[in-house]
């Protein structure tokens, strides 16, 4: 088990070391142990191989000069100067901010940045200015549009964060798929099958092996077949797509780079890099703050009241996994399974900073 | 078979009637056919008899004083007097869109409203303003949240209209559940079984019943079950009524009132009648309106080029069923199935006009 404390400043060291600002660094840590912590591992310590990666390849820039290129008082276009995502990301959040801050509600698209972690660090970065916060953004094509076998659209995730009085905040993070593409990783590994509706084949078959992707299979949309939905999760993916690339001139679907640096930069570009889409909205600019909380602690408290099926414990509020699982892991340490372990030795050897 | 217009005419003299304006009863005339020639006709003609009958038992009113009752420059809540839900709907989106044209955003949460129709009728009123529209709504409690068996929220829908260029709008309108609630209706009537994914019993049990609703079962949230991301279903429910009602002081989640008059009005109530929430966002508050509906064509493009399962003949844009729909509708006539015919014969009888 690894301390918190530890992990971050290994983290923050990696980042200095490959170019970024302590300012910055500190910001990638953060985004990377929050997503240790809140139970996201596929998003924590194991992603810092890929970034490793993308910066050897000369892919990512950690001396970016991230910048606002065009602006109203209530909605930005920021260009990332192909920064690591969380440094786009971040700025870009805080511009919302302070635009909602002004105007009542703010509105950031960001072009040329690349993969940020977890989407709910940045719309929770609203709460404590009594704001609702809200993020999205495309990613790497591997799901298929209902109807089709091409991979044309990522796992395009969205998150809302809402405050609440005295109760936790209302935090929604997730992908427009299933499950996370991670997921079908794991079930790979252990030799498992996955259940029905996660993948097809390379025809539009149902398939249960989560292999399928390395033999032209792709992702389903949430809702899984036509049938069940699917055609919604089609909807929910594309318009997140739409906000994260067309608002801000980012590359759009089947165009949005790879996050990975095994995978080639495609040659033909419609934008500049990942996009994301920020959104910051004032709770008072439609109602008093305390009374929309107040407000909101009894719609958390009516919810979490519903009567649990017969084989359940009990109704979740959006966020109260991840919130209960960073009490937990705060207090118990971080695990990392061997060979993310053996990986950042590796990192750590390289670039000459301690890892045990 | 019904022209257009016959219908129309018909419907606006229903609400003529009932005491609404000229004005509105031709508003609303317009969102009741537009369902029918999208073919959404469960939203169409079959609710008109619901309608009436709310005004029979004084349960909604035709000569509102809609009025905003609190403003910011791109933000406002309105107070819909407990009208008929198309015109509090579409005051508010007309409200949202002039907010847009000078604040570059506008954002309308309204309260004290009621069923309003197909929500994309609200989203798709932006585009020619070259603004991207956005309408959510909070419905009639029939839903369960992940891993309960209460009727906490509805079938909550959310419609994004985009403008493209030469290639028609994207148009997504969705509910939050695999299926509507007229569907089960219909599988029920014909003495049919639905796949299991829609709905579940009291205990929580996987069912394909669909009058499981009359003893005490539930519909399930997009994705069907925890496995399959009914999470993330119930995390899209559950925002739509939060905008919805928090933002604009409606009723939220088991409190929104029936919208159908042979329910009871619940003695308890948390705000004012249904809520909804509407945004328009001006496409060049980002990016100038003709390389963005330019690019918008390109990702159109794009999405229809994907490769056909192999049992599917083409890939779908969002908005492209009903607009085919459309042309095929206007041509051909508007089916009324003998039971929706009957209705209005005798909702004509009753108000003293003519149909046949």
């Amino acid at each position: 088990m690894y301390q918190y404390q530890y992990l971050f400043d290994f983290t923050r060291n990696v980042f200095m070391k490959m170019g970024c600002s302590k300012e910055d660094a500190n910001i990638i840590a953060d985004v990377f142990l929050a997503a240790e912590i809140r139970n996201h591992a596929s998003h924590g310590m194991i992603r810092i191989k890929e970034y490793y990666e993308l910066w050897k390849a000369g892919r990512i820039n950690t001396i970016p000069d991230v910048k606002i290129v065009y602006e109203t008082p209530g909605t930005a276009v920021v260009d990332g100067d192909n920064a690591v995502g969380m440094i786009a990301a971040s700025r870009s959040m805080k511009l919302a901010i302070e635009k909602a801050r002004n105007a009542g509600t703010g509105w950031v698209a960001t072009r040329n940045s690349n993969h940020f972690g977890i989407a709910g660090y940045y719309s929770m970065m609203a709460l404590k200015h009594d704001m609702i916060g809200i993020c999205l953004t495309n990613a790497n094509p591997l799901v298929a549009p209902t109807f089709s076998v091409t991979r044309m659209i990522g796992t395009n995730p969205i998150a809302v964060a809402v405050p609440a009085l005295r109760q936790p905040p209302f935090v929604a993070d997730f992908a427009t798929t299933p499950i996370a593409r991670g997921k079908l990783a794991v079930a790979e590994k252990k030799g498992e099958n996955v259940p029905f509706g996660f993948v097809q084949d390379k025809t539009g078959k149902p398939s249960d092996n989560p292999a399928i992707l390395k033999s032209g299979g792709s992702m389903l949309t949430l809702g899984g077949d036509r049938l069940h939905g699917s055609h919604k999760g089609y909807c929910l993916s594309a318009i997140v797509d739409i906000f994260s690339s067309l608002f801000s001139g980012a590359n759009f679907g089947p165009f949005v780079p790879p996050s990975v640096a095994y995978l080639p930069v495609l040659q033909e570009k419609v934008g500049e890099g990942t996009g994301h889409f920020f959104g910051a909205m004032r709770i008072d600019a439609f109602q008093p703050a305390d009374e929309f909380k107040a407000k909101m602690d009894q719609w958390i408290e009516t919810f979490r009241s519903a009567k649990p099926a017969d084989d359940q414990e009990r109704v979740l509020i959006p966020g109260d996994p991840e919130r209960e699982a960073e009490s937990r892991i705060m207090k118990e340490g971080i695990n990392l399974v061997p060979a993310v372990k053996d990986d950042l030795v590796a990192i750590a050897g390289d670039l000459n900073i301690n890892f045990v």
